[in-house]
């Protein structure tokens, strides 16, 4: 069986003078992988004529799939749309079902006067496929020639994940016949990357060609990815099974889980399954921790709420913290993080609590306690544990780290103090 | 004067599989268009010798500067280094310096145990320039092949980003010489993106060749940015400034800021101007607004903390929500949200308070509260605005909907009660 290779094309001036972040194209790789589909190259061009059907060219020639988005909007830049009909030689034409569609959303959703601007979304070429856009103005469309499809897609987020969803995916596995690739996936906390590859290394090197370990590190955590590719599911399922038992003896001090989540999904099942609730006090972190938490659906069945003790003041009036012990030891102690956890789980009223006092920078360091100093204390009503961290770099970076780290404290807390 | 083209290319196989959003193309675009260099393509391909040389031919073609970032790790899946080497005709060879800092990363800084791999990140290619790279293991590397410069950067972002300052950009203004290009960026808040486009129509279809608008939008925001290219910085930046004026007349009654900030900075900047503080009261936004705040440096002059109310019991007991209300008007209501910035006001004692509370989604929906309803309230101890929003969606972007738009309020209500 042969691969189905892919290439993604995203189009917009804006990602080459990076204004934006294309997050779009880690999705569409994320679920074409799933499908059985191999992006092998990904291609960001500007809002030109010239460049687009260049791209469209030059991807075509190994790929059999090639997914376009962006520049589908109603604005004069946006010129996908006519250079997608020229290439594919059909004509622009009204199309009935996506004018319902503008005018239901105008009239229903946005509640704003429809303009002409807006009706001509509704024109697409007659060479295409119109795929429905429930979440927006612009349809997707689909195009075949020589064999190979080409599939362009609004680049707003939410309407491009929508499509891929509803029809793209569907589409993609009733025209090619998909091989099977699987995944097995675990996160640790706590090892640097070269550390775990030499503590892994024999067996890696022992691992047949049709499977890949790929390192993905990220704010502390190491992910680790086998990747197979057969066309005998069964056996590779076994295969892969075996591979990953193997891997997990091999970092079990560090593992965190052997599912592809991410720590604070972790966290929110471990609490979930034991019916506890949790709450946080943060002063450097300012929400990062608690907004991590409560991003996933369902965090109120676990999740009580924080206080976010920036300033001192706050620290003394609201989590119970003694004026004392921030006099003697300053914010960024363990005397203080603990009255802060402590103060949260009284006031919160919740089985576990975890506290965070730092520094993130660029400004606040002194030699004592430099930039990316971190006081962290997690427990219950009967224990607290505490860490010093010192991280390093900027301060984005060291809100993320402080985070992660704090978090994994109470989760080895729950796990060991069960 | 001819234009300086550059293409970046991404290399790793992670990439492909979708398992980390590229934010590095966006840094680096940003930093060459400031500079005046013009970023024509961005490709990604993974961790293979035949792509990666592919990509090498392909780009260097029509750029003049080629920017390759990632695979530059100590294990066995990163291959840049010794197919940059090949691909230039050198060789391998131990790079004293960089040897030095490694050693002393390891014994000083992370205080772990150097191992041969790791010591392998110091050798070089013999025909390249080695850039130090004094925040991580891997160096910069400097080609140069008929007339067009090739640099080789670490994928980890803020090595990168040391990198680029420190060592690339100043490295490219010493080669090339650059055109003059210039921006003028202003942020709106509350009106869609086609509406925009129809009021400034004529003023944009007026606009010379060399002056081109993007329409960035995100999140109930747009961001319109025009950029100017020219040999002649005067005569440019006067044309820009008059062109600038006139956009800013016709978009004024949703003119956040003219200047290239973020909303949350335009709000710090304007409490700081003012020598004001503000709280958060939070249930469903669950402390994303203090984090878009608190990322910020210097946050601690303007912002005091938050009271992250995920549960009713805390709205009560911390911010003095009466129960009578939430039992009448239920959480998501305007009474609530009053009584949550008012408690907020009292318990964290700032000048402003901005409260929110809603349904965020995928459950939760009633027929009268769908999902996407939110309740804001802003304002000070003898004022509060209300404003009923209703998002669409998902979670995650009603999160980022909610805070953008109520912080949007509490900015608004500073501007008009002075």
């Amino acid at each position: 069986m042969e691969k189905i290779i892919a290439s993604i094309i995203t189009i917009g001036d804006e990602l080459l003078i990076g204004q934006v972040v294309d997050t779009n194209s880690a999705f569409i790789s994320q679920e074409l992988n799933k499908a059985g589909v191999w992006v092998k190259r990904r291609v960001a061009v500007g809002d030109s004529k010239e460049e687009i059907i260049r791209a469209l060219n030059e991807e075509s020639r190994d790929s059999n799939i090639i997914l376009i988005t962006g520049g589908l909007g109603p604005t004069a830049d946006d010129i996908t749309k006519p250079v997608l009909c020229e290439y594919f030689g059909g004509k622009l034409v009204m199309n009935e079902e996506v004018r319902k569609h503008l005018i239901y959303l105008f009239e229903q959703v946005y509640r704003r006067p429809i303009i002409e601007r807006n009706l001509k979304q509704a024109e697409v070429p007659d060479v295409c496929t119109v795929l429905p856009n429930a979440r927006g103005t612009a349809p997707g469309m689909w195009f075949e020639k020589n064999g190979k499809v080409f599939v362009s897609l609004p680049g707003v987020p939410h309407e491009m994940k929508g499509l891929m969803t509803a029809e793209v995916l569907p589409r993609l596995q009733q025209t090619f016949t998909m091989p099977f690739i699987t995944h097995r996936t675990l996160l640790t906390v706590g090892m640097g990357e070269s550390f775990i590859a030499e503590r892994i290394k024999d067996w890696e090197e022992k691992l047949p060609a049709h499977l890949k370990l790929a390192y993905l590190p990220n704010y502390g955590m190491v992910r680790l990815r086998i990747t197979g590719w057969s066309t005998d599911k069964t056996r590779l399922e076994n295969e892969l099974d075996t591979e990953f038992g193997k891997l997990k003896q091999l970092v079990q001090e560090w593992l965190v889980t052997d599912e592809d989540e991410t720590l604070p999904m972790v966290l929110s099942k471990l609490l979930r399954s034991r019916k506890k609730t949790m709450a946080t006090a943060e002063s450097c972190t300012g929400g990062y921790m608690a907004h991590l938490i409560t991003a996933i659906s369902g965090a109120s069945n676990i999740y009580k709420g924080s206080i976010i003790s920036y300033d001192n003041e706050i620290k003394i009036s609201a989590l119970n913290v003694s004026p004392a012990s921030l006099q003697k030891a300053g914010a960024v102690s363990e005397e203080v993080v603990k009255e802060m956890a402590a103060g949260a789980l009284a006031k919160l009223n919740t089985d576990y609590a975890v506290a965070v006092s730092g520094i993130m920078g660029p400004d606040g360091g002194s030699p004592e306690k430099p930039v990316g100093t971190v006081w962290v204390a997690a427990g219950d009503r009967t224990k607290l544990v505490t860490h010093r961290f010192q991280f390093r770099f900027d301060r984005a970076r060291n809100i993320e780290m402080t985070a992660i780290q704090a978090l994994n404290l109470l989760r080895k807390f729950i796990v060991e103090n069960a």
